[in-house]
């Protein structure tokens, strides 16, 4: 599992004159970085934990690989001291990221948009087509997700430092969660297990996540053939745009028996 | 200025069967490349405005650039259609980023460690001494800070997606603030601005942000100089890791009336 969370003196202070040492539980955050072949990739900070999942999810989502068949093995370096290198075989016939590729990853936000000249070119980049996906939810199916994610959180209540992204079912039942400094970490690492369980694409799931809803995440999902995404927080402009353009379902602001639905409407039983 | 907000229509759900069509404000997100004498250098995605600040901070954050008489031009791509290219030209005598430099931004999460090959060489590369700033805060200017930064946040209240970095001096007064849906934007504008007024080093200052402190907001502030970062959420453990091996002061959970301080107590005036 990794070490997903240490232990930390803190002071605690209030303005009221109260002081106090105490532990305080803090969310790890350590560089992963990612070889394929032996040649260095990218790295990323991420909790550790699950990182054969982020590994496998983060080429899915770059468009590496497109199923577990391609994956011929996933190990740590044995030259680092710390579980914090991971290096990948593909399988033979699999083309690996060429320079152009790595060029693609310079970018210091996980935008997404990858060196790809512009939205019109990554829309251009489907593996699934998820329009057509005839799944439908009820407004009380949804309304259930942000409590059910949180219940299978389990760290996020010792250190409030974590993102978790889950995936369900269109009758609300949790098939996977995984958590994350990076949200967008948590949410490759749900697509790479789906990915090495050989579940993609993803048709007629729910990925629901317990922040924002970003363009790149919304990319993700679309990836991974997902019709539906709902967020706790707030979808950006760019989120929704793709969204729309996508076929997908954008839900945000999902708290307590309310929420916003940006795109795909038709897709809620109302 | 720039796009910071649309508007977009949105369907408003209940469980309880309330429902109606009404418009929502969203945070812009778009991407912005940065060439450096036209060659490109990275894409990150923001919410536009401030973007001189932003390339600034940025290029000064990767320690190609260390003071505004290091940039003789920042200009906006006459080739594109939105203001979404934008190139700086590097005074006589700074070094441009080389294509080492290029390939250490292969990173999908903003990760600060670029390309470096551990934490200890990172560690190594500190443009200014912060451990040795002598500022003093009172838990009360700090408890003050959380409600000043989201009174100059002008947009946050109607998106709920924006993050902000607000910088203060130590009796609390707001020097700047910068808003963006990427929260490393938000301090690279900060830091960019200080820097394009010729303020750096920021001794004395204090960086506040609204979410949380990850390694590579801590990583910002102290390359630019910075003793005190306060957040009103949980740092990640390589952020308390870096504050203490840098001598800065790390405040987390600053809400209400109480905080965590995590590093650096001395600097609060008990």
């Amino acid at each position: 599992m990794g070490r997903i969370t240490v232990r930390r003196p803190v002071l605690r202070l209030s303005t009221t004159g109260t002081r106090g040492r105490r532990p305080d539980t803090l969310a790890v955050e350590e560089p992963l970085e990612i070889r394929v072949a032996g040649k260095p990739l990218t790295i990323t900070m991420r909790t550790p934990g699950h990182d054969f999942d982020l590994v496998a999810g983060f080429l899915a989502a770059e468009g590496i690989i497109g199923d577990a068949g391609d994956l011929t093995a996933m190990r740590y370096c044995a030259d680092t001291e710390e579980q914090n290198t991971l290096d990948v075989t593909l399988a033979p016939g699999v083309r690996p990221p060429d320079d152009s590729m790595t060029r693609a990853f310079a970018t210091t936000s996980a935008c997404g948009v990858c060196g790809k000249s512009s939205i019109e070119e990554l829309r251009a980049d489907r593996p699934y087509e998820v329009a057509d996906d005839p799944v439908r939810l009820t407004p009380a199916v949804l309304a259930a997700l942000p409590e059910r994610l949180r219940e299978a959180q389990r760290v996020f209540e010792r250190t409030g430092g974590l993102h978790a992204a889950g995936l369900f079912d269109a009758s609300g039942a949790l098939l996977a969660v995984r958590e994350d400094v990076g949200r967008h970490n948590a949410v490759d690492k749900v697509v790479g297990w789906a990915l090495r369980e050989g579940l993609l694409p993803l048709g007629g799931r729910v990925l629901m996540v317990s922040g924002r809803a970003s363009f790149e995440l919304t990319q993700k999902a679309m990836t991974a053939g997902i019709p539906v995404l709902a967020a706790v927080s707030a979808p950006s402009s760019l989120a929704v745009d793709l969204a729309e353009d996508a076929g997908m379902t954008l839900v945000g602001f999902l708290r307590g028996e309310t929420m916003n639905v940006y795109t795909g409407a038709e897709r809620i039983a109302l």
